[in-house]
């Protein structure tokens, strides 16, 4: 199957949500899903790795309601510009209608806040971060994809309150760093961080900047953003502390988020192949499925010695399993390279008699022979290599889909292969015809390329097809 | 405080509920609560050690959506009878009135059976047992208490699909098995097992076992639910499977759930005491806690000797922390008491010169000097002391509020103090009386004891007042 190809890429998408167990799209409801196993195992893996990053750091998490009242969602005039088309409005219960209409939270910035007004006294209280792992709900009116863009869905949001602005953009870079962590680290994909242009950052923000990834067809998808807020919600939610001197000043307010689906999504479709999922280690639901291959009068001593090397993986915390079904060992390798497993460790009479175990890779597909008193040295090792790998070769790919363009024959040639760097004179005319071609994903300083429009110097951009 | 009497137990309730930042429930929707770093930390090791026990007994996760089509819901007519004047409808999406009203969940039987109906076909599916963790919505129209009756509450709840009526209630036999350990084992709490009357049970239910616990005050709160469904819902929902002559057959279904909130509630009125929360080692988000007597002039080596107490903690996997703020050491262990952290260790130039560690137990207030080269080998046989003397003292209690009567006097005299034993002929008339005085908990076979209002045999029953 030719993956690069968009229509594949599709079809080898939703094949491997439904055969891997990761998600049902069925449920009837356009645009939710029914995460099964293999979906919640993977999940958790990463929602639990990011949580713990974040409360080493100080974050404190924390569970807020699902509903917010009309009149707090409303508060900050172009947050909820922003989202009105989007909400999802509870008006009655039991038999009774709501005398305040109820939002479904499209994103926690207002009720939040809404606390934070209550929280936060002095300067000893800051900076204040918290983070709760939850679902959101956006009625999206554009095509929705399965885990990649839903009505419901499933990340993982941040807040703080500092003393400054500066403050808060310190609390950015360390997000920045963790975030880095939980995608190239443990997810081992690649991204870059754009600054979205003014007119796509998020509804009361500051600025917005996004970690963006390149899939497999081209096309670019948002996974997280962090945005600074400056004092557009503390002032409306009248978050206020005292300083030093006894002086009220307003908080400056940051948050961020990274989407579950979205990660997953992109580690299914960017490591994924034509035999199906290839799961780094870390995020693995097994890590290392055991075959036994037995022959007639054998199988007790094959199952005592798959036991043992269980118990030897069981001992490192390495979450794995024996596949002792009625099944033939083909079948039971198909199986278990569909889903992603990284390591197939076989286990037959000769191994048995020559004190290895048969090892197969799933990402290089590389096979070879482990001594059975290596394994506890070798294991994690082994696990390394498998990251390393993954990572170096969606680093290699991603890299190739950088292109730059000083026309618009140029940016029609690239747009949907990658990224194009190009430049921008400034003036919203011109971006608004360059947006005709392509989507402008970020704006920096830098005047080294011109704008396709006018051929003036200002910004350089960056400009996608994106997700 | 005398904490038997309802009014100072509800002061002091509301009072931990704040000062040990479990929850805060000023949120402005009735009956909603904001979930903070305790409370957060504590519910997840609750879920955590749950998920656990039901995944390694063949439960698998699974997230559904909340949002539930208002046919779906409405399928099984005495479930829909029973739900429909506490659910929360969803009318409007943006600017569009939706075409069909969408329910918060407020159970999940209905959405996941009409995806069991899609993932079973065979008796090799066959039990069939999924869970999940997630929030659950009441429309709430009795007074609300925060974690006990709210209109939003964190479960987790879980539901399979059988062959037949008896292996359905084997599945109930494990789900006995799995609470036991959770409401017992892991916090220290005692429980009775009451089958619900008939007019109590579960809408849609064959029966309804509750596990039911007594408060101080002598009131008893549910705490967890078990419910054998039969046939009722396959059979409108469509689950059938192909049996192993070929026939088509409905599943029998069993449904469960414990109230994370209530649990938590439950550890925190029960194990508490005039000094605050006390909570059972495996549920604490910190175990011990190490405070550093510091005079003049030994500050660096308290606080290294400090840091090595911590390493070893570390190394042993047990939650800690050195308070290491300028406050007084009493300010200290009295924040630190009120959090209800089992152990507090003191570390002073006098313990380190003896190479000695000070104990302080919270539940006993036992103290005690310990050696430093002694820590790894004694730490967990304290936390096992302190984990029995917690479950030994509630049972204790418990078993003490246990009263039987023969006549209304007795009933009246005993409600409010605890669980009254009597007996039932089984009219329906009769039990109105009864309930008039109390409510009846539990209906058993059994007639050792006389129906008080006509003296007739039929039935053991339990009545109580209940939250």
């Amino acid at each position: 199957m030719e993956l690069e190809k968009e229509d594949a890429l599709s079809e080898w998408y939703h094949k491997v949500l439904k055969e891997a167990k990761i998600v049902d799209s069925r449920y009837p409801i356009k645009g939710t899903l029914v995460y099964r196993k293999w979906g919640v195992f993977v999940i958790r893996s990463i929602q639990r790795e990011l949580e713990k990053m974040l409360e080493t750091a100080g974050h404190e998490p924390t569970f807020f309601p699902v509903m917010i009242p009309e009149n707090i969602l409303g508060k900050e005039t172009k947050h909820i510009a922003g989202f009105e088309d989007e909400v999802f409005w509870i008006t009655h219960a039991g038999k009774n209608k709501l005398d305040v209409k109820l939002a479904l939270r499209p994103t926690s910035e207002t009720p939040m806040y809404e606390m934070f007004s209550l929280w936060i006294r002095s300067y000893n209280d800051l900076p204040f971060k918290i983070h709760q792992s939850c679902a959101v709900y956006r009625y999206e009116t554009k095509h929705t994809r399965p885990l990649i863009r839903g009505r419901e869905f499933l990340w993982n949001e941040g807040h703080s309150a500092h003393t400054d602005y500066g403050d808060a953009e310190k609390n950015i870079s360390e997000i920045k760093e963790i975030y880095k962590k939980l995608i190239n680290e443990l997810l081992c994909l690649p991204f870059i961080i754009d600054k979205r242009p003014e007119w796509d950052k998020f509804p009361g923000a500051e600025y917005t900047l996004a970690f963006d990834t390149i899939m497999p067809d081209g096309k670019v998808l948002q996974i997280a953003t962090a945005h600074h807020l400056g004092e557009n919600f503390s002032k409306v939610f009248d978050i206020k502390y005292e300083d030093e001197t006894g002086k009220q000043k307003f908080v400056h307010q940051t948050s961020y988020g990274p989407s579950f689906g979205r990660l997953l999504a992109a580690a299914i479709l960017i490591h994924g192949d034509e035999k199906g999922l290839v799961l780094p280690p870390k995020i693995a639901p097994v890590q290392v499925v055991i075959v036994p291959i037995v022959f007639k009068g054998k199988t007790d001593e094959i199952y005592d010695y798959a036991n043992k090397i269980k118990e030897k993986l069981d001992a490192l915390g390495i979450r794995n399993i024996i596949d002792s079904r009625e099944l033939h060992a083909g079948e039971k390798y198909y199986h278990w390279e569909m889903k992603g497993v990284p390591v197939r460790f076989e286990a037959g009479p000769r191994d048995l008699k020559a004190g290895k175990v048969f090892v197969a890779r799933r990402d290089t597909g590389e096979k070879f022979a482990l001594d059975y008193d290596e394994i506890n040295n070798k294991i994690f090792e082994l696990f390394k290599n498998i990251e390393d790998n993954l990572r170096d070769t969606a680093q290699e790919k991603f890299e190739k889909k950088f292109f730059k363009a000083e026309n618009f024959n140029e940016i029609d040639e690239f747009t949907g292969k990658g990224i194009i760097e190009s430049g921008w004179c400034g003036e919203k005319s011109c971006a608004d015809e360059i947006e005709k071609h392509s989507d402008m994903i970020a704006v920096e300083e830098g005047k080294d390329a011109a704008c396709p429009v006018c051929g003036g110097f200002g910004y350089r951009i960056r400009v996608a097809k994106t997700y």
